[in-house]
C-alpha cells in the first residue's frame, strides 16, 4: 500500500477501504507518512467527502493510535457530554457533579478556548490550585474515588488527532464535517464511554451558523457513534446570543455555582437540565429524558450536586472554599459599562464578536500561545427580545487593562443590533437527533 | 501574507492575485512555507482549477525562482521544441541540428524517461562520452560557438520547479493541467527564447490519451505562452503507436541519424520536417510553414543538418564517429521476435505497454533510479493498419538479459490488438494551435 495511490484514490472520488484509511492514520502517526501527503489527502477529503463507512474506519483508527481509557472496573454505564463551542457556555461545570451525583460516571476530558470560544480547562484554571492535567492513572483514581473527573487531554490518548489537527489547522482543512467528527468522536470514545451527549452550537457564536449544517454534524455525530458502539444524542442549540449572562473565566465559574445551588439565569438552568436529564437516560439512571429531568432537579435541590463539585474541587488539588466564597476567585479590579445607544428591543447579537472582544479583554486567546486572565470578563444585560432604554446598560466589562476595555467595548457595541418592534427570543434547544 | 489563508481561498475557489502567487512559490522556494502547506494548496487546484492569468502567475514566478538564461548577446530570435512524451519518440535529435543548421539558435534543455516515455539525455548519453549536464555557462559557451546544444536541466534553472515538481509526485497531483502548463513553461521560458514549438501527444502512448485533453493542454500552453510573451505553437500529434520504428537509446540515435541523412521510417521524417518548419517559422527563418519545411528539406539534402550533428556531439564531448559507425554505440547482445499470433490487420497498439516493455528490457526507469542498459530496445515491423501474416515478426527485441526478454516479449505481444478487417491509419498531425 502507498500514501500516494491512496491520495489518487480520494481524489478520484473513490471509496477507501477501512484497512486503507488506517494504514494512513498508522503512518502519519508513526511518522512514516509525512505531514505533506497527509494535507494533500485531507484537502482532497475536502472536496470528495467521506461517507459514513469511511468516517467511521477514520474516527476508529484515530480513536485506536494510542492508549484508551478502559473503566469497565467501575460500575454502570460512563457518559460524557461535548459542545461544539460557543460564548459563555459553563454547563460542563454544572453537568459533570449533576450527572456523578445521580450516580452516573463522568470521565470528562475537555479542551481550552479556540478562537472565539471558551474552554472548559481555561474555566477551571481560575480555581486557584485546580490541577487539570491528571493524566491516566490520576484520573482513573478520580473516577474510582468520585464517580466525575475534569481534566484535559492527556498525550497518550488519541495521538493521531493532535497530529491531524495540527495539520488540518495550518492547511485551511479544519472546516469539514467527516474530519470534525472523527476529531471528537475519536477522543471521545477513546474515553471508554458508553454513552455521549452531544451539544451541537448554532447561530452566530457557533462554528456551524447554520441550523442546517449544525443539524448535518449532529446527524454525522449520531451515526458515527452507532457504527462505533456508543450511544449518542446530539441536541442542536442555541448560539445565537451567549449562554446565560456571565462569560470570561472565573466569572462563569461563578455563575456555574449559582446554577449549582438552584439560582441563576433561566437559559443556563434549562439547557443544564436538558443535558444533564439526556446524560442519565444514557447512563441508566432515568428511564426517559423527563426521569432524567426530575432526577437533575432532585441531585441539585438537595444540594449533592453542589457537594459533588466540592469533591471535585477537593480531588483535583483546588482551592474548595471559592464554592462559598467568590472572593476567592481571581477578580478584576475595574468594572465599566456598555450604555445602550438607542431605545428598542435587541434584535441580534454577533455572538464570535462578543467571544472575540473577551479574547482581546484576555478572557480568551488571540493566539493559540496567549496567557488568559482568570479575572475578566462580561455581564450581558440585554439579551435578544429584551428591551432596553437609551443609555441603560448593555453590558458591563470587569477589566485590568484600560486600552483592552476600550478595544472590547467598541467590539461588544458593534455586537448588538436593535429594532423598534418586539423580537421573539430564539428557541434553546431546536432539535435533538438520536 | 499567510500560506494558510492563501491555501483557504484557493480553496473556496476564489482567484488569487500574482503577488499571492509569487509569495507561496517564493516561499516553498525559499523553504519558508513548508511541504504539507503546499501539497493541500496544489490539491485545493487540482479541484478548483487555475485561470489563464493565475497560471501565468504561475509559471513566471517559477520562471523566476532562480537563474534565466540571457541569450540576447547571440544573434536572432532562439527557439526551443518540447514533447510532453512518447516512445519511439526521438525528434529531437533530429530538430536541433536541423533547426541549427538553417541559421536559428537553438538552447534545447530536455529530461530523462519517466514511466513508460524515453527522454532525450537518456538517448544522448547512449553516444560514448556524450555530456548532458553542461551548466549554464558552457551552455552559453557551445551555443556561441555552433548555435545548438542539447543538455539537461541545472540546478540554477527554475529551482522552484525541482521542488514542486518531486512534491506533485507524491501527492497525486502531478495530473492537472495548469499544473503541467506551469511547470513545461516555466522551464522553457526560463531558456530565454523567442519561440517554442510544442508536440503535445495523443492516445496510448502518451500521458494525455484523450484528443480534447490534448487540445485542452495545447491550448492552455499556447494561451500562457502570449500572456508570458512567447509565441507558442502547439501540435497535437499521434502517439497511439510508436514513432518510426525503433525504440531504446542507442537505436533511437541511429534512426535519427538516418533522418538526417535523408532516410528512416515515413512517419517520423514527417514530424521531424513539420515541427522544424514550425520552429524555423518561429524563429524567423522562414515566413511560413510552407518555406520551412523547404529550408528544413534543403538543410537536410545539402548534409548540413547531419554536419551539425556532428559538431554537437564534438563540442559536448562524444565520440563523432557514431555518425559514420553506428557500431561505436553500445550493443544488445541478443535479438528475439515476437511472431503474430494470427493474420489479419493491427487495429491497435497500447503503447503505453509497449513503454513498460521497453523498461523492462531495460532501455527505461521502472524507478527513479533505475540504471538505463543503451543497448537495448525494439525494430516495430507492424504498425496500425498494416497486414500481417500469422507467424510473421511484430517486433524484434534487442536484448541483454533472457528473462526480461521474455517478460518485455509478453507484453509486447498483449500490446497488439488485430482485425481481421482492414484498418485505417491514425493521423499523425492533428492539429496545429497557436
Amino acid at each position: 500500500m502507498r500514501a500516494v495511490d491512496l491520495i489518487r484514490k480520494k481524489r478520484e472520488g473513490a471509496e477507501l477501504t477501512d484497512e486503507e484509511i488506517a494504514f494512513l492514520v498508522r503512518g502519519h502517526t508513526s511518522g512514516e507518512i509525512p505531514d505533506y501527503q497527509i494535507s494533500a489527502w485531507l484537502m482532497a477529503v475536502v472536496f470528495r467527502g467521506l461517507n459514513e463507512r469511511e468516517t467511521a474506519a477514520l474516527t476508529e483508527a484515530m480513536r485506536r493510535s494510542g492508549a484508551v481509557l478502559d473503566l469497565r472496573a467501575l460500575p454502570g454505564r460512563k457518559v460524557d457530554k461535548h459542545s461544539t463551542g460557543g460564548v459563555g457556555d459553563k454547563t460542563s461545570l454544572v453537568l459533570a457533579p449533576a450527572v456523578a451525583a445521580a450516580g452516573v460516571t463522568v470521565p470528562m476530558i475537555s479542551g481550552r478556548g479556540l478562537a472565539h470560544t471558551g474552554g472548559t480547562l481555561d474555566k477551571l484554571e481560575s480555581i486557584p490550585g485546580f490541577d487539570v492535567g491528571l493524566g491516566l492513572e490520576r484520573l482513573r483514581e478520580v473516577l474510582a474515588a468520585i464517580g466525575v473527573a475534569l481534566t484535559g487531554q492527556t498525550a497518550d490518548l488519541v495521538p493521531a488527532d493532535r497530529k491531524l489537527y495540527a495539520l488540518r489547522d495550518v492547511t485551511a482543512t479544519v472546516d469539514c464535517i467527516p474530519l470534525i467528527v472523527a476529531s471528537i468522536m475519536s477522543k471521545k470514545l477513546a474515553e471508554g464511554i458508553g454513552g455521549l451527549v452531544l451539544d451541537v452550537k448554532t447561530g452566530s457564536g457557533a462554528f456551524m451558523k447554520r441550523p442546517e449544517d449544525s443539524e448535518r454534524l449532529a446527524r454525522a455525530m449520531v451515526d458515527i457513534g452507532r457504527q462505533c458502539g456508543t450511544e449518542v444524542v446530539a441536541l442542536v442549540t442555541d448560539m445565537s446570543q451567549p449562554l446565560g449572562e456571565l462569560a470570561g473565566n472565573a466569572l462563569e465559574v461563578v455563575e456555574a455555582l449559582e446554577v449549582l445551588k438552584g439560582k441563576g439565569p433561566e437559559d443556563l438552568v434549562a439547557l443544564c437540565r436538558e443535558l444533564s436529564a439526556w446524560c442519565l437516560v444514557l447512563g441508566g439512571a432515568a428511564a426517559d429524558v423527563a426521569g432524567g429531568r426530575s432526577l437533575y432537579d432532585e441531585t441539585v435541590r438537595s444540594g449533592r450536586a453542589l457537594e459533588k463539585f466540592r469533591r471535585i474541587v477537593e480531588h483535583q488539588g483546588g482551592d474548595a472554599g471559592i464554592v462559598d466564597d467568590y472572593g476567592r476567585l481571581p477578580q478584576a479590579r475595574h468594572r465599566a459599562q456598555l450604555p445602550s445607544p438607542a431605545a428598542g428591543f435587541v434584535e441580534a447579537m454577533d455572538t464570535e464578536k462578543i467571544g472575540l472582544a473577551l479574547a482581546v479583554l484576555g478572557a480568551g486567546r488571540e493566539t493559540v500561545d496567549a496567557k488568559i486572565d482568570p479575572a475578566v470578563g462580561i455581564r450581558v444585560h440585554k439579551k435578544i427580545g429584551d428591551g432596553v432604554a437609551a443609555g441603560e446598560p448593555l453590558v458591563t466589562l470587569f477589566y485590568n487593562d484600560a486600552a483592552r476595555c476600550d478595544e472590547a467595548r467598541r467590539m461588544l457595541a458593534e455586537s448588538y443590533r436593535f429594532s423598534p418592534a418586539a423580537v421573539a427570543r430564539p428557541e434553546l434547544i431546536q432539535r435533538v437527533i438520536r
